[in-house]
Formats: C-alpha cells, sequence, structure tokens
C-alpha cells in the first residue's frame, strides 16, 4: 500500500510500505476513507532531523473496517469508524478517568511498528478500546466533521472543558488555526458568554465568527493584550484557551486572563520553561490543558455532529489526495491551508 | 505605640510609631492580642534592601476592637476580632467569588500608611469586610488556633482545595513548614485518603502525622521522588500541594504528580519561570493555587476549631513577647522555631 513518511525536515514523500495485517488478536485493519493534515505534524516537518528509514506520520483518519482480529467485538467488516489520535485499551484505569492519553496499553501513531494514518490502510492496535463506530455509509457528506472527532474538535473541546468554560464564562482564544477555531465552537457549544478570539488571518477569524466568536482581536503583542482588556472592563476573561504553543502565546494568555481565572493550553509547548512567577501567584491564575484523550469525548461529541447541529469539519479549506501530501504539508506550513483533508 | 519595622535583610527593630486611630468612616482600631511571624516574613528578612525609614511587617494577628469608624457595623468595642492576611470590603465582584486577594478596595498590612500586625495595634481599613469576630473571650486557650485563620491554615486550606483534594485523593505535601503542617491538616479534613508527607526535620513530621500524613518521605531530591512512587505504585498521587516556593520543590511536585493530577503552590514562587513544558503537557498536569484568599475561608474553617476537633494552632511552638520579635525573626530564619507566636 501507500502512505506518508517523513525523512527529515520539509522532506516528506508518499512510498510503497507492507499491507497491514492483524498482528495482535486485537488488532483490527482498517482502510482508510478520510486522513487529515495536523498542525502538530508541522513542528517535526520544520525540524525533523535526517532519517534513514523514515518515519510514518499521520494520527487522524477514518475508515472501513476490513479485518478483524480473533478478541475483538463490535466490530465487523464493513464498519465505518473513526480512531483518536492515540490508541488505548479503553480499559484500564487512566482511561477509566478519561485520560486515555496516559492509557497502560496504548501508544502513538506512526511509532516504530505502528502504521500512520496518511495512508491507505491502517492496522489498529487495541482496536476495541480505540475505534469508534460511526452510524454512516462511506461516502456520507458528514466524513469531514466526523474525520474532526479523531483530534482537532476534541483537542479544542478539551481545552475549554479543562478550562472550565460553561456559561457565564468569558473566554479568550489565543490562535487562528484549526484547534483555535475548534476550541472557539467547543467554548460556543459549553454555552460560553462570550468568546474574543485573537487572530489576524481574515479568512479563518471570520469562519471563527461562524462558530461563536463574539470578538475578533486582530491585534498583536501588547496591543492585543490591550484590546482584550478593553473589551472586559480592564479585567480580562475568566478562561483563556492557549491554542498555538509557543512562549510568546502563553504570555499574552496569562495577561489577558482575569485574576482567578485559568490559562487552558493545547498547542504543544514549544519551550521548556514558562512564565510561572510571582504575578501568576498573586493573581490565582491556574494553568491546565494538555494532550487531548480524544477518544474520552467522542461519544459525548458525535450526537452534535451527527445531527448537523455543529459543522467542525469546516476546518478543511483543501481536500488533496494521497499522492499529494507532500504539497498538502507546504500549503499548511506557508499558511496557504488552514487543514488539509486526504483521501486516499 | 510599639511595632515592627524592618530596615534591611537582618535588621528587624521594634520602636515608637503613632498610635493608631480612625481616619476613614470605615476604620476599625484593634488593639493585637496575639501576632505571629510568617514564612513569607523571612524572604524580605534575607533580603531586603535598606530602607531608610524602614517597613511595618506583620501579617497575622487577632486582637479586641477598641475604636469603630462610623460606617462599621456588627463590631463594637471589645468584640475580639481575627484579620485575614489582606484588607478586602468583601463586597467587590471579585471578594463575591471568595478572591479577596484580588478585592477591587483591598490592599495589604505594612503598605505604606497602613500599619502591620506586628505591633500592639492596627487601624484595619475597610474593617466591616476584613475582621470577623470570634466568640471568645480574650484569654481563651483556643487564641492561636484562632489566629492561624489569618493565614497559615486557610493557606493549607487554599492550597488543597484548589488541588481538588477530597475522599478518595491522594496527596502529597512537599514541605514541612507551618504552611506545609497546615496543609496536611487540611488534605485530612477534607477526607484524603493517603497523604504523603516529604520533610526531614522529625519533630515536624511528627507532627505532620499527627495531622494526618500516613507516609512521610525524609529522603530528597531523586530518592524522594522514587519514594513517593514506591509508595503509590509507580504513579504518584493526583494532587501535589507544593508549600515551598522554590523551583527545586516545583520540580519536585511536577515529578511526584500522577498524570491527569494537580500540583498546588502556596509558597511564594521564588521564581520567574518553571518547568511546564511537554512533560506537563504530555501528562495532562494542572498547576494552581496562589495567595489564598484567607478572609474567603475563616467561616467555614472557624466551627472546627471553636469545636476543638482541629488544632492548627499546635504550628507555633514558640510564644514571644513583642520586643523579643528580631529574636523570633532570628530563630525562625534559623530553623530553631517551626513557627513563633507574639504576645504584644
Amino acid at each position: 500500500m501507500r502512505a506518508t513518511l517523513l525523512y527529515s525536515a520539509g522532506d516528506v514523500r508518499v512510498e510503497d510500505v507492507p499491507d497491514p495485517t492483524v498482528q495482535d488478536p486485537t488488532d483490527v485493519v482498517v482502510r482508510v476513507l478520510r486522513a487529515a493534515i495536523c498542525g502538530s505534524d508541522l513542528w517535526p516537518y520544520a525540524s525533523m532531523p535526517a532519517s534513514e528509514q523514515g518515519e510514518r506520520f499521520g494520527h487522524e483518519f477514518l475508515g472501513m473496517v476490513e479485518e478483524v482480529g480473533p478478541e475483538v467485538s463490535g466490530l465487523k467488516a464493513g464498519d465505518v469508524v473513526v480512531a483518536p489520535f492515540v490508541w488505548a485499551d479503553n480499559t484500564c484505569d487512566f482511561c477509566a478517568e478519561g485520560l486515555h492519553t496516559s492509557c497502560r496499553h496504548g501508544g502513538r501513531w506512526g511509532a516504530p511498528g505502528v502504521d500512520g494514518g496518511q495512508g491507505e490502510a491502517v492496522r489498529v492496535p487495541q482496536a476495541q478500546g480505540t475505534l469508534v463506530k460511526l452510524p454512516v455509509s462511506e461516502d456520507s457528506a458528514l466524513l469531514p466533521s466526523l474525520l474532526t472527532l479523531s483530534d482537532v474538535f476534541p483537542t479544542g473541546h478539551h481545552c475549554a472543558v479543562k478550562a472550565g468554560v460553561g456559561p457565564r464564562t468569558t473566554v479568550t482564544v489565543v490562535g487562528d488555526g484549526a484547534v483555535g477555531l475548534s476550541a472557539v465552537l467547543s467554548a460556543h457549544r459549553l454555552g460560553a458568554e462570550r468568546i474574543l478570539l485573537m487572530g489576524r488571518h481574515t479568512d479563518r477569524t471570520d469562519l471563527g465568527r461562524d462558530f461563536g466568536a463574539t470578538d475578533v482581536i486582530a491585534e498583536r503583542g501588547d496591543e492585543g493584550i490591550e484590546r482584550a482588556r478593553e473589551l472586559t472592563g480592564g479585567d480580562g476573561t475568566h478562561t483563556v484557551l492557549e491554542c498555538v504553543g509557543t512562549k510568546k502565546a502563553l504570555e499574552m494568555a496569562f495577561a489577558v486572563a482575569r485574576d482567578g481565572g485559568v490559562v487552558s493550553r493545547i498547542g504543544a509547548p514549544q519551550y521548556e520553561e514558562g512564565p510561572i512567577g510571582l504575578d501568576m501567584f498573586l493573581r490565582n491564575i491556574t494553568l491546565t490543558g494538555g494532550v487531548a484523550p480524544a477518544r474520552a469525548y467522542i461519544e459525548e461529541l458525535l450526537p452534535d455532529v451527527l445531527d448537523g447541529k455543529i459543522e467542525p469539519g469546516r476546518v478543511f479549506d483543501r481536500a488533496i489526495s494521497l499522492e499529494e501530501v507532500p504539497d498538502g504539508y507546504r500549503a499548511m506550513a506557508s499558511r496557504e491551508a488552514l487543514k488539509v483533508l486526504i483521501r486516499p
């Protein structure tokens, strides 16, 4: 089959790799119907050291079950399923607490011996715990929105949930990428009273308004902070959803948080240390968030997607074939595309 | 009257200062019955640059009302009252949310024009909001425990509350100072299942056991982390109460937190930046805590103290007169005393 490999920064190739088969009795083989490129794929795309054999990539996909291991129940060939961006048994104590990213028997796509999602098919370990069956056909118009359940939408949701967003909560979202917009949608879905979106790409912030942003702040740095404070009577917002991952974005997040508030971050931190000194302490600001246990949220988010109440798939603004994946990376890295959908 | 001033690192003096009087109609003048030296007083005691006129010190006191401003109701001369370690109106939106440390009309003891608590009397601004009446006489044996309501006990309580300590929670307390021991007591009071106390002063950790610690870890650094993990099946505890304030202690706290857990800090951070990079993110650790809004908790904690159910005043292991305050600072800084009570 064909699959995506990253050989070094900027060097993405689609190549022939062995067809996946059931290896462990808990495996399922899924033929990929839709996959995506994630903002987090862009960090190694920008900086990965050279690898002789290359690394398999992709962790957002949905597809159709082809082969089912003998210890998997509840799934059969022909089922349409979505996979969260880490695989997990869904039975250990961490999974039971909703922290599938710390599963005692889980792991990540593209790890040695594990397929990536940006390919024609995937061997899914711990398939019964990992996969969620979708009551749709393989040509459903909902596939883009259902695909977001693998990562980007539950990631925004996790960010908002950890922040404690609810009715009477004011929210600032830092970042207008696909995760930032998903965070806006999530905050709106959770009933946030007011949602300030900080971003300067009008096409993206326009989608942010559709998703529920009440105010858009295009100013950056100190001017952006000033604007956010102006809009909130000088106080900042109860919650800040930091959806970028840079130290600058985190500093911005602390600066626009109301005393006693919460900064929830979901952009993978591109820093070792951050500004958590006396100011944060005296203002009783909480820092939370982290890698999203997408699996924990899929059942909760699915009905709204199936009903068409929300359309998180609107973050995809480009669809490509598998062979076009290298250009897809280029387009996302250059911000030509917000988020790229792959149809293998 | 006599009061405590700090002139520079190590230079504490008790001197004559003007007698306090009602200046604003919202003031009350309190004659101090008991005051204390706080661990946080030791940071300026260690490092304050020289000040020509000196700075008034002390923010933990209880006393008897002497004079009442015309806009204060509910208080009269002769009432025994405790003051939290910041004064606050108890009516603004932040106070209503329980964040009296961010009160819109509050401030700190010892600020310019405001008395400190380590003296014979104090003018209390915003007295109706600040002071809590205590149903005891001025010679009650409960005074030491009631005095802890001004700071050290609600500080430990705040740390535990922000961490989300409750039944089925495992807790590590980092630090065996008076705040650490108060955090143990608070975690126990909130029903924590298991409390690991990290500290190496046997007399202090013994009191920690009395307060509810189930395990004491005397090892430091990596050995201490290993020991905490050993005691928790390798996982660490759901919550970690960081009661020191150094970067080392914070690093320790992150290292012994269970994935998905909470580090709550209450030691004023002696660092600008801290270790909040990828490891914390991938493990979904939350960092919370901050300066404690003691006023928010006094009514809740008071009954257990009055009933004698808990004795937070056991953290005081030395009582001195006002004139002996310089020696009290020395004794606490050298760890000769755990916490010093002052009888003006």
